[in-house]
């Protein structure tokens, strides 16, 4: 059932925060273009740094495919003025995106308000918030990608933690509204490859791939390059393009003690190699 | 739904991992007696320094229930030779509990073997194991107690994630094994209610208590005292006591960070005051 070996980049995607400390935006637009890879991934402190209009024009040059902005979401908050002001930026993520051409808007949900243990509230609120800003998304044509995040996540960035949860939350908000697979955060899932077929082609919005190590100094900024942990990639590679999915792969590696400290044509060069071998 | 609160210590237990660094197990069943504790769970290490035949007489001594001794399972490996020698240390760990007169042999079930990335055929071992052990510990009248650890552990200590794998497992082997709820594992899973409600009383064999820290140091021994973290434990004591629990409240701490560094006397009077305030 593992997906048959990738021979070119032509679906290879680069998310920039693989590469965010070594390069400004620019420098990875330029930099990706040059090194023969057709995806980008945006996240948007370093939009707000380059400039929305001049990104657009820089992907445009060098045409890229934007393959997601990161991210929308965040949507549980204390108060009901500090969920509308959630409700708001995620507005304004939804034109940046639209503005970027971006295939998607990443949704990281967003974990408990400060002092609440109440995950089943936060998880009302994510609901709530979707509402709210799902119309806003079909009018700008952007497709909301919701991430479930790894269930060590749950409390401080994603109360949304299994493919099984953002089917239920697709189920419930409808037309305009997906999934971006991670492989790192669901790996583990023993319902997995029947959630997978559950959301199918038209769900399916991002895969994003990286590896889980084994140990993990870090449980935030200590990724793995694929191959060097223990996420079978092609299995669920396998089982992604069995439910239709055709789009990119999305190579997003948070790495403050290894990948991040190296030149960034090194980590990509990397990536192109193990692209081809083992993902 | 939420549990009434505790008012007496009659149903508490303490898991010796919380004072393994500072008390041998003689002094942890002297200590916690002394204190009007009156359930203890036990790790093997510590077991085998004191002794099995010293250890039972003091426990008689004392009056102290054997909530569980810990920890059977690690069914998982590379080789057939190795699977069988975690199948033989499986059947002296339902021996030992059995002559301490434990509640339950908890099980913490393993992971990967090394260099392995097949978690489907890891969870394969773990049902052949689970075979290979019952009719021992059915012989011996000694429950198994799977314990599901959190998703994050899949990799290297256990790949049993969720309530509902557990279950799965003991619908597949049969009279003879249940579960060990430990909050700090499960308090994410969407499902855990439902998961409760399914495994009844005559699967829930222990009840582990402890809390997630936000931030958390370190993601084997950082877990939090009740109170100091993001779960509602009343809310899943409830869950528990509506499925019919009746059984111990069990206290785990891994803290090398902050509990293991405070004399075991504190440590235990605060566990007593946060048992009758937030648990």
């Amino acid at each position: 059932m593992s997906a048959r070996p990738l021979t070119d980049f032509r679906r290879l995607s680069i998310n920039d925060a693989t590469t965010k400390v070594q390069w400004t935006l620019e420098e990875e637009i330029r930099g990706y273009a040059e090194l023969g890879i057709p995806g980008i991934s945006i996240w948007r402190d370093k939009l707000a740094e380059c400039g929305v209009a001049k990104a657009a024009a820089l992907l445009r040059e060098h045409r890229m495919t934007v393959t997601g902005l990161c991210r929308g979401g965040m949507f549980p908050a204390a108060t009901a003025a500090q969920r509308q002001a959630a409700i708001e930026d995620n507005w304004r993520a939804i034109d940046d995106a639209a503005a970027l051409e971006a295939q998607c808007l990443v949704l990281v949900v967003g974990g408990l308000p400060p002092g609440s243990r109440d995950i089943i509230g936060a998880r009302q609120m994510v609901l709530d918030g979707l509402h709210a800003i799902v119309e806003h998304a079909r009018q700008a044509g952007m497709p909301l990608a919701i991430e479930p995040l790894h269930p060590m996540y749950a409390a401080d960035r994603a109360c949304v933690n299994s493919m099984a949860q953002a089917n239920d939350l697709c189920d419930a908000v409808g037309q305009g509204v997906g999934i971006a697979l991670d492989v790192f955060h669901v790996w583990w899932d023993p319902m997995l490859e029947a959630e997978i077929r559950r959301a199918g082609k038209s769900r399916l919005l991002a895969f994003h791939i990286c590896d889980w190590l084994v140990p993990m100094q870090d449980m935030l900024l200590d990724r793995g390059m694929m191959g060097d942990g223990v996420i079978d990639i092609p299995l669920i590679r396998g089982w992604v393009e069995y439910a239709g999915y055709a789009g990119f792969h999305e190579v997003e590696i948070f790495s403050a003690h290894h990948w991040w400290k190296k030149p960034a044509p090194e980590v990509l060069e990397v990536c192109k190699a193990r692209y081809l071998s083992v993902v």
